[in-house]
Formats: structure tokens, C-alpha cells, sequence
């Protein structure tokens, strides 16, 4: 069994309003230290299958349907786990 | 200057209906290999504090602003970046 963390972020040209906003919301604050902000998103994923198989599933699966690949970049992090 | 990267994730005691949603299109596609899903957000800080400030800074705007601490959990790394 294994644990993947997959990390997908909006390109670095593409514009992230969102982020931009908390930023500001920020700042009202008082929090002016804070430089940049952009906000992705984290996704856990427990997967039953051999380790071999692993990168080629989640490779897929982002590219399918977790990320958009014309806006987003995506990476991931594989961890052994024991059996649910 | 450091870039900070903060996970928030729902506790594991709160249901993700959004991470079944995909779980389930996943097993539709074919992926039955996915035993588990959850999905949660990913942000990118760049901070231009001295180091010693940074992890009370993070603390504070992780719960003031960024996480619902009632049903979210949050971690973060930190690394030293070259300056903007």
C-alpha cells in the first residue's frame, strides 16, 4: 500500500487571483512580510498496487483528471504505508 | 527571504465529500487501484522576515486567515530562497 502526495500549482506566468487576494487581506492585517502568495492544491492518495505500477497510475490520473495541464503543473511524493 | 510551504488538510475525522467525488470518477475511469482520496490546499508563501520571526508569523496567519483549524489541520516547511 502506498501514500502519494501530489502537489498541483498554477504555472508560475498564469495569474492566481485568489492567492493575490489573500495576500491583500493580508496585509489589512498587518502582516506586510509577506511577499507572494499562490495557492494550490494538496491531494492524498492511498493507492493498493505494486510499486512498479505506481508512477505510471498517478502520472495518468493527474494528467486525466486531477490537473490541468494547460494551466497547472503537478509533482507527487510516494511513501510505503502499511495496509489499511 | 523564505518560501514557506503550508499543507491544510481536513482532520481525518471530517468527511471529504469532495475527495469521494473524485474518487469516485476515478474508479469510473478505470483506477480502481485508488483505495482513498482526499483533497486539500497547497500554498506558497515567500516571506521577507528574519528567520526567528518566521515560525510564529506562519503560525499566527495559518490560524487567523489560511486554516479553519475546527476541521482543518496544517503543517509547513520552511526553505531559505535567494532574495527577489
Amino acid at each position: 500500500m502506498y501514500k502519494v502526495q501530489v502537489y498541483i500549482t498554477l504555472r508560475e506566468s498564469v495569474l492566481d487571483p485568489q492567492g493575490s487576494a489573500v495576500k491583500q487581506s493580508l496585509h489589512s492585517l498587518g502582516y506586510k512580510g509577506i511577499e507572494e502568495l499562490r495557492i494550490g492544491k494538496y491531494l492524498e492518495l492511498t493507492i493498493d498496487q505494486k510499486e512498479q505500477d505506481i508512477d505510471g497510475l498517478v502520472n495518468e490520473v493527474c494528467q486525466k483528471l486531477l490537473a490541468n495541464t494547460v494551466i497547472e503543473d503537478y509533482r507527487y511524493d510516494i511513501k510505503e504505508v502499511a495496509a489499511l
